[in-house]
């Protein structure tokens, strides 16, 4: 048997669950920590739909205890894994959307009720199916700052991706969360000029310490936004200089229009371009990034300090205390 | 001297100019024929504000007949050459985007009082400065087919190169002119699954003479418009697929904004991007597209038989009878 905080709509419940054996290309994981993704506090707050109940937590790091036939990783690896699961056979697959496939599952999104009822973080372990992506995390590496690799820096990654080169480039980061900071850190890195709004001043300069500089409002050659507000999205988008590129990442719910100016778009050369989730090559990239800027930036930092499995009601709210993530060690 | 077409405003009167020697860089072309591009019937219309005085017509052809030091083409070549003339120094010609130059100049667009009067195609001589570009016609090609490579084959050539690869996707152009029949040809010649819209049955049904197969109504992975129409480009965003992309080349002139739907395009990892002009890459791409599709396409079909400079005039109006360019043969 293992345990599991089933969510369960009002409340979250600690589980005991029957523990499975992994089948063909699945593994089983016992989880180390996990890190509290916002859209989880905007499921149980009811601002995202979901299946319920249900085991959430999508950030998590954990060690590899048993594998089903040709699982792509072994017993004793210390990993990460994706948040999509995909079939690799899709037309999306093919394409090289896996993120979007056809018949994509999500850990920490399926249903406890179905046939993948350990597909969550917040439990003492996870079943992971075929098509899971991993990626091995270096020994130096804390649980806290591994833990966000598997959504916040490998969605960051993605958008950075979809930005194209930012060295050299004026950019400018919407929402100085989570993603927010590591995207100011990864740009920074890059040798961008990085700069950083949040409504929340604190915030806004905390991310300083990651590279960001002062925001002047002058114009943008890279808008990245996490923060969904068509507000904040508007007002980038008056900023962007020709030939500019905004990533959206952070408008997963329900939002009022963007009007967009449609000879702007044309004359100003203009990229307005969405990401929502990630592929298996950012998640790689994002335990290198962590790992290579260890030395730089204080990760461990911005999560709070991991609550045990029958505390994880007190961390579903937004954390305090300057951290960006709350954590769950099981 | 020389003659030219001089757009005063109220009317074009054909005027006698001097012919000037070129200086270092620039070259004097003899014109052969100019096409009659629709911002040109913009501006005539007043729908487009533009330099008065001046000498209209960005797309042309002819034969250099003189040259001053570090022209880059030679006494008798036969060329055409980029509607934008740019410095090549500026931050915007050193990040790739010389069309946008920050003192860009443009052929047919500059004041015939200026320091630069023989600017444009309607008429018997053009003179071209340096941070022109140019590309040699094949002798092959007949005037009519080479004209339009100057602003509708080249700037189809950069949305293409927007769009991404289209070998084996959805393709929808909207439009059914002169730039979206080119588009129509060269999806096609990728072997896309191509269809076009127009509000004139009649021009979309003749895009199927270039490639086009009748639109259903399905979801699309690349949109290319060259309406710039508000309404035909939100209809179209509904249209698109996961992944897919949208150029927008069309909208060059104030239209109602475009209503976009933040999460739409993150979730579904859409791309809207703007094209206006082009790199000269894309104007020598142009020639060697017209060249490698003579036997496919009838692209002499598509223009109107010249009329001389005296009768430009009469083509300052859309062409009927199934052309989509008219032509002045100075």
């Amino acid at each position: 048997m293992t345990r599991a905080a089933v969510w369960e709509g009002s409340a979250i419940a600690v589980r005991e669950v029957r523990l499975p054996e992994p089948g063909p290309g699945e593994t089983l994981i016992r989880i180390s920590a996990a890190t509290v993704c916002g859209s989880d506090l905007h499921t149980v707050s009811g601002r995202r739909p979901a299946p319920c109940p249900s085991i959430l937590g999508h950030e998590a790091v954990g060690v590899v205890v048993a594998t089903g036939a040709d699982s792509p990783v072994s017993v004793g690896d210390r990993v990460v894994w994706s948040v999509t699961v995909s079939c690799g056979e899709c037309p999306r697959c093919r394409a090289g959307l896996s993120a979007k496939c056809c018949s994509v599952r999500k850990v920490g999104h399926e249903s406890f009720a179905g046939d993948w009822p350990l597909s969550g973080g917040y439990a003492e372990h996870i079943l992971l199916p075929a098509g899971t992506a991993f990626a091995r995390v270096p020994e130096s590496m804390p649980d806290v700052v591994a833990a966000p690799a598997a959504c916040a820096t490998a969605t960051v990654m993605a958008t950075l991706e979809a930005a194209g080169p930012v060295t050299g480039r004026r950019v400018l980061i919407l929402g100085a969360g989570m993603l927010g900071v590591t995207a100011v850190a990864a740009c920074s890195v890059a040798d961008a000029d990085v700069r950083v709004v949040d409504l929340d001043e604190q915030r806004a300069d905390s991310a300083t310490g990651f590279g960001a500089r002062p925001d002047d409002g002058g114009p943008a050659d890279v808008v990245i936004d996490f923060t969904g507000s068509t507000p904040a999205i508007a007002a980038a988008l008056g900023r962007l200089d020709v030939g500019a590129t905004m990533v959206l990442a952070g408008s997963v719910l329900p939002a009022p229009p963007l009007a967009v100016d449609p000879e702007t778009v044309v004359r100003r050369w203009l990229t307005l371009t969405g990401v929502h989730n990630y592929e298996p090559r950012h998640l790689t990239r994002a335990v290198e990034f962590l790992e290579t800027t260890q030395a730089d930036f204080d990760w461990a930092e911005l999560v709070g300090s991991p609550v045990p499995l029958e505390r994880i009601s007190s961390v579903m709210s937004p954390p305090g205390s300057g951290r960006l993530r709350s954590a769950v060690a099981p």
